[in-house]
């Protein structure tokens, strides 16, 4: 059993780190592509063979150390009553945003086992399918970046209608947060008693915030459903890009096992950040990078991980990879992560630079 | 006169910051849209009585302390030869983008008095009909940021297409910003010979960059635009949004005389960035502040001017005014800088956390 990811998320020594992408289920893959030609993204999410058959192709296909299973961070405002569309070229449209205390009484409270059971079904088979070869993660979005959509009613550049909320109506926004940190959480310890052995928080939205909205309306409710998942015994990860600046704060409030790092903040300055909590890092290979030669791939792979040092390294993208990359180059980016040695050369060079060791040194600045 | 963003932007002494606001000739003026009601964007922009028109509305109607004139940053590729259309709902979009080689070839060398003449003519005509009420800006896209939308022939999100190029073809991609870096450094000249008495460059696609590529395709053609800007004697303004983490790498490599903030940033950090380089900051009250209640917008108000000290402050937004905000509004963020005094207790509460005072203390730590 390949059980590096969970390893590396406990902060123990590994040779190198695992390696995964967000968004490695996805249409990059010509194999992921004819299995959507046949039916939509919703379906695919609402089919546990469909889900758990593209959750498990970038196993074999680029040779990732886990999957992340098949699915969206919609489905939970779905799951709570919205009607949730996904037109090719529009993106996730809700039909009724949230923008009155009337449309959050329509919202019904989330029971994972019933609304959400295709999902817990499609992590049970994954699980089953995978039979230990890599381990399994199941996610959710965060609650703000929820509320976002869900008041925004789609995706857009600035979230103006949802931070207009924030402003106008904070007492509302808080009674939505409040109620999403809650299904967030349920969903996610729902997600661990069906087999996921790592849950990741997406807080995709978190650029869209300054300083003082973040800490008012994201981090509390975010610490919220991360320390709720965290109790089902399993490492959490918190994903929040745009929000470099936060990564402390993030550490600090949501006592997450890593912290994903996007590609705006160097390894370097992320560690800065967060040494002092002793948490994993995951990231952060410009996804962009894919488009570059293999030679320089490999490069810029191994600069990334030397930056991120041995201790509580995951190795990722700083962002999902695009469906127009191709995979021979995602797969130069999981090669290279693989031939990493951290020898005995690299190991000392990284000391006194790099994190303190595991859990037998705490106390260690 | 009111000269206050002058005397700002030199670092000297001030009672209170001068405040203006990034797009204030725009659609949340009732009296804008009644302008904008008869001719189209791109028209306005081309008739240097419309463009002047909508330019002073906002010093009478909110009492902003500088007119920043009326333009887009995208005239500059459009000067270069390529055909930039305007839609309502669809953003500006160039039928051709730059692909290849040969695509570069087909740009032709910019010279402002020529294809700009109409944007030069609205700066002399705004300059006399302000009569010295208050100093007039020009600006000018950054580099990367036009050859952001030059590339990928639109807004995007993540502007891939621009990136893939970076990666793919960087020698291409150099070609092109260097030329784009001439014709932007010979617009600001031009348009400080027709009176523009500062000059703003907007790196508005900074944070579609990790730091490896903003400092290898951004920041050089940045610093070689706002350099020769400089030479021309009035005061240089570079606001790259999403940039945050490279204020000081800006302020060290442009030699601006002062730095926009966005609303990611809080005033302390950009303070810590860049005190060692002496230059002024500009901004950055979130914008979607303004849909605060109007005793909120003056709080938070005073909380930033506070935070950013006495010396060397413009107050802006920390990005444009967006189209549904109230003027009332408006004017009640305009008013809370305008009541704000740098009372000698409160000159003595910034006293050793503050910037340190203007030229006259050069060398001071």
């Amino acid at each position: 059993m390949n059980d590096l990811l969970l390893r590396a998320l406990r902060r123990e020594a590994v040779d190198r780190p695992p390696v995964w992408m967000m968004r490695q289920a996805g249409r990059y893959l010509p194999e992921y592509r004819a299995v959507r030609a046949k039916s939509d993204f919703l379906t695919m999410c609402r089919t546990p063979e469909l889900a758990v058959e593209v959750t498990l192709q970038p196993i074999d296909l680029v040779g990732v150390d886990a999957a992340i299973i098949f699915s969206d961070i919609l489905v939970v405002p779905e799951a709570m009553g919205m009607h949730l569309t996904l037109d090719e070229g529009v993106g996730p449209q809700f039909s009724s945003p949230i923008r009155s205390r009337a449309d959050l009484t329509r919202l019904t409270p989330v029971e994972p086992r019933e609304q959400l059971a295709y999902m817990l079904d499609a992590l049970r088979m994954a699980r089953r399918a995978l039979n230990g070869r890599v381990p399994l993660i199941g996610f959710a979005g965060a609650p703000w970046t929820l509320a976002a959509y869900m008041v925004e009613g789609k995706g857009t550049k600035q979230f103006a209608v949802a931070k207009k909320m924030l402003f106008e109506q904070p007492a509302l926004a808080h009674a939505l947060l409040d109620q999403l940190a809650t299904a967030v959480g349920d969903f996610l310890v729902a997600q661990v008693e069906a087999g996921a052995q790592v849950v990741q928080l997406f807080e995709s939205w978190a650029g869209a915030l300054g300083p003082e909205e973040f800490r008012t309306f994201a981090l509390p409710y975010l610490a919220k459903a991360a320390q709720r998942a965290r109790e089902a015994g399993v490492p959490v990860i918190v994903f929040a890009p745009g929000g470099g600046w936060a990564l402390s704060e993030i550490a600090a409030a949501t006592h997450a096992d890593a912290i994903g790092v996007d590609w705006h903040t160097t390894p370097q300055e992320a560690r800065r950040l967060t040494d002092p909590f002793r948490v994993a890092l995951q990231g952060n290979l410009d996804p962009c990078t894919l488009y570059a030669p293999v030679e320089e791939i490999r490069r810029r792979t191994h600069t990334m991980i030397e930056a991120f040092g041995p201790v509580g390294h995951v190795a990722n993208l700083g962002h999902g990879i695009l469906p127009d990359m191709k995979p021979d180059h995602a797969r130069a980016f999981i090669d290279a992560v693989k031939e990493w040695q951290w020898t005995d050369e690299r190991l000392a060079a990284a000391h006194g630079t790099a994190a303190p060791a595991g859990p037998q040194l705490a106390g260690v600045p």
